[in-house]
């Protein structure tokens, strides 16, 4: 579905708008999402040991079966301010409370953008209300918001999808995020909120979107470095009843998981979208590691930028993940092609595996360990000179 | 002093040679490094799961007290090149065994260039005699052999330093090393080989030359992916006499940090020479973990290569390092200006801490965490649009 049709669940609604903190006023800045009914909140968040005021104010009212409201703002993430800075994220649920006329329990709060600035209240503080006066249901209303959370991000990521609820009505999940690209000056920051109106508990909302957000959000890198303002929020507010929970859990991860291969699909100077399987570990958590340490190795990222299919380096990158292996017992196929099997190189014409890797977006790299039940499927993008020129060519 | 006139310690000889490997006659493929009488010898090696051949045999040859040769060879790695592989290896020793009339367990070997790929032994083997014929003991034989060992490295690497022995006589160390630029289709290796006519144990060898390499070859970082071929080796064929441990220490350490060092100013692509100062946690490990976590951090780097005082990003990639602190005890300097203090952040001028970056080659990271004793000095360098060239323009 285009991003600009995806309809809100019912009893939602959501707003974006530019208040000025970024200094272009086509480009939206604040994005808000609305329960008009006391809705379950759960919520995932960085694990760095550095988190920002907002973090720290959403961690605080999370899970909840009285929320109302997300704010979030881009272009200041709102990291290392210290106490001022949790005095602002406070203001700012504050006023968005007061405009609903609800607690200010009742709202979170999501920011991202340049870390150690402080928020620029004098914009945000007119820019809340008039994001309240903005509210609408409509699909376009939803972008809107979707476009609030944008900082380095080339496309708003929206996603849906509907289950049959117990009683046989429609129930809908509909999610935004934004993406880990990253720019000078901006630490950019993966955010996510989803939003549904089925019936969910608290601790059901918490345990279904921990293990959504661990197969998705949780399986993607685009350069390895954890932001310090992390994000995934849902809110269930009940308009549609209860569903079956496997149904609502299958809806979810699918929602997260376009979500979050959105941000690999719109990584910063990117020109590949890697898909990495691995199996064959004794535990998915191996597998997972080993992904990720091929993920994010940069020799690994160039060869695929390069369409050069120099496996040694996914296989020495594997090696180092801190995962014992039998190397003797090691697989790889890319894009379909064997390059190795039990630890050996396989004959292959290295042309034709470099035109199939150049002329094709999409990448699969599989790694076979054995015959362990672990595995592990992980999104990653190539690094590019664009990456670098993007991220070093910024002079204050 | 220039590499050029580094001198061989008493009783050593090398030399290097071009067999074939390489294409370009001009290029020395193959290096020897001997000994005239049986040495003691230790070896510290990768700790990558997948491991090439030559590491697997050379393993298993130190410590020693009757070493007598390191062969190496450049362009080729032995990596993933299962049982034939490994016979290569062996027989390169063997070869070079004859030559000097020692038995094959008193020579190691280390091999480096691109994984998956067979050694080429036609050209190899014939290459072998006449490296043990080119065997001299002038500096520039040390040279050839630093030549030998080169893969993409734009200068050979060569220490020097000397030291008293316990009878007043004058003991030296020479080392060799190759870095870890990286080039497709090269996999590059660090090597690194200490020879020393300072009379030194077997055990005394092993202890000393893992601690001097904790704190030289293993404070490095190019780009994060261990390497599967990672070898330094020590041989001390006592021709000077025993020296004081502490005095031969200071000297094996030094000369590892030269060698490590230059390796950090030759990598690939580089334009800054960074040097990370990690203080106050509660043990050298913490600190040294928080280090490699700044220094990999492509967010850090490209912002290095940018001249961009982005501090966050240096804060931040401390977070996700996976060792706990208080952050509000963060301070940090860059190039002796303070960013952060107890968290928040210090007023300085952008443009003048900008200009600074840029004019200067070496930029010093200065993290402090609190009043704990951990501490560790790290060096990585900055990543460039060039890096990504050199690795990913190569075309199978």
């Amino acid at each position: 579905m285009p991003a600009e049709s995806v309809p809100l669940p019912v009893g939602f609604s959501a707003a974006g708008v530019n208040c000025g903190v970024k200094s272009d006023p086509a480009k939206r800045d604040l994005a808000l999402f609305v329960s008009d009914r006391p809705a379950t909140a759960a919520g995932v968040f960085t694990q760095n040991v550095v988190v920002g005021a907002p973090v720290q104010v959403s961690r605080e009212r999370v899970p909840s079966d009285a929320a109302r409201a997300v704010v979030m703002n881009s272009g200041c993430s709102n990291v290392s301010t210290g106490a001022r800075g949790l005095a602002d994220a406070r203001e700012m649920t504050a006023a968005i409370a007061a405009a609903l006329g609800c607690d200010d329990e009742a709202v979170t709060i999501c920011s991202t953008g340049v870390i150690g600035h402080f928020l620029n209240m004098d914009a945000i503080r007119p820019g809340l209300p008039k994001l309240a006066a903005a509210l609408g249901e409509t699909p376009n209303d939803l972008h809107a918001a979707a476009e609030g959370m944008r900082t380095t991000d080339t496309f708003a990521k929206l996603s849906t999808r509907t289950l049959q609820t117990e009683q046989g009505g429609e129930a809908r999940l509909s999610g935004a995020a934004k993406g880990a690209a990253m720019i000078a000056p901006n630490m950019a920051t993966m955010l996510g909120v989803v939003l549904t109106d089925a019936a969910v508990t608290p601790s059901d909302a918490d345990r279904l979107l921990r293990a959504a957000v661990d197969r998705s959000f949780n399986r993607i890198s685009v350069d390895g470095h954890m932001s310090t303002s992390d994000t995934v929020l849902l809110l269930a507010n009940g308009a549609a009843g209860p569903c079956d929970e496997e149904a609502f859990a299958a809806a979810l991860n699918e929602v997260c998981e376009d979500l979050a291969t959105d941000i690999i699909r719109d990584a910063e100077g990117a020109t590949h979208f890697v898909t990495i399987d691995v199996t064959g570990l004794p535990s998915d958590e191996d597998a997972a590691t080993i992904a990720r340490t091929v993920a994010d190795s940069p020799l690994v990222k160039t060869a695929i930028h390069g369409a050069d299919p120099n496996w040694g380096r996914i296989k020495s990158a594997a090696g180092y993940a801190g995962v014992p292996f039998e190397p003797s017992r090691f697989d790889l196929d890319i894009n379909g092609q064997a390059v190795c099997r039990s630890g050996v190189p396989v004959e292959f014409d290295e042309a034709t595996l470099s035109d199939s890797i150049r002329s094709h977006r999409d990448c699969s790299l599989r790694l076979n360990f054995g015959d362990g039940p672990g595995i592990c499927r992980f999104w990653t993008c190539d690094l590019t000179a664009e990456y670098v020129r993007l991220n070093a060519d910024y002079t204050t």
